[in-house]
């Protein structure tokens, strides 16, 4: 394997300090809130990429929080969203990311992102990793799992889809890479169940550190 | 307007029976799993779509239930399995549908549905309702809310776009409908906040009655 490509969200960076502060600013509404937060998030990713109306992941993550705080009924003005949104520039790696990346210091390693790249670059610099290439989706103008973001990776690191390994824990993102064509592993943190889209992982582990 | 074009699941027909007979099946589980599978439902239509994967709607609906269903874990056999597949084919029609649809006589009146025909044919023909097209997605391998799914209902009306009247309950289903051209209605059943896809619908109702 030349490259290994991660995901960044929910897969080396922990987003749980979002919920951590939706819950300080509304007491008891937090995990409510984080949930439909993400969840809104994520369909509007969907939804744009096949309107083909795609616009950056800040915006999308921005749309998503105004619908979720109307759904529950909690007032968002701009301090809140300014507040919120900051969380997402200093997300802490998870604990076993900076061990395990060192231990693939033999190939490429890569970030592939649905962020844009006002969100992922500070992060990715608070963070101290370093990376051959973060790559946003934002150049191909539609996200995760069309097959064009996947074969951004394949252009950038100019590697043979054969030998680069991928990793995510959205089972849907392991998915969607796995029908590209890539290597592709499941960081499977929370026991999901695998999603039924015709596809498998390679191989599902529990960590960064089994995989490693 | 010299057509009406119609959503089917959750606009005409209510789906709320699916979640009785999940009650049924697994007492106390009902609402928790219809709303899993639902939300799977969707998602798959739009994780399939991106990826260039499409299968018929039964498919991704039976997809979603098997998923649902392991990540409550409730176990899901063949019998199970027929015995819900079987209530998408006897849905009940909202009660405003049959005398909304006799006023719109002087329009063309079709259903637009990401359902697959056999599962949107008999479902139409036991409602008894009489419409001059029931137009599946399956003719065109993605789901809504992709614009070719919208272009289906020019192309097989043979009616312009601005001319077409697109009604659904589901938001992101009009916001699409919406951004392919229609002039769309909004058939807010549930109250929902709208979401923030760069559009609005036309006009927002809360039953087929108002519109009517």
């Amino acid at each position: 394997m030349q490259a290994l490509v991660f995901d960044a969200y929910g897969t080396l960076f922990d987003v749980h300090s979002v919920a951590r502060r939706c819950e300080a600013l509304w007491p008891g509404k937090g995990a409510a809130l984080s949930a439909a937060w993400r969840a809104r998030q994520l369909e509007y990713t969907w939804l744009r990429s096949l309107m083909r109306r795609y616009v950056p992941f800040s915006q999308v993550t921005r749309d998503a929080l105004g619908w979720a705080c109307e759904s529950l009924a909690l007032a968002l003005d701009e301090a809140k969203l300014s507040a919120l949104m900051d969380e997402y520039l200093k997300l802490s790696l998870f604990p076993d990311v900076r061990e395990s990346l060192q231990k693939f210091k033999g190939a490429k390693r890569a970030i592939l992102s649905n962020g844009s790249h006002d969100m992922l670059d500070p992060l990715v610099a608070q963070s101290g990793l370093e990376l051959d290439a973060v790559l946003s989706v934002d150049e191909v103008k539609v996200f995760k799992p069309a097959p064009e973001v996947y074969e951004l990776a394949v252009k950038k690191l100019g590697i043979p889809k054969q030998e680069i390994g991928f990793v995510s824990s959205n089972g849907w993102d392991a998915l969607g890479a796995k029908s590209f064509g890539f290597q592709v592993f499941w960081v499977n943190r929370s026991g999901a169940p695998l999603d039924r889209l015709g596809f498998a992982p390679d191989r599902t582990v529990a960590s960064l550190r089994e995989l490693a």
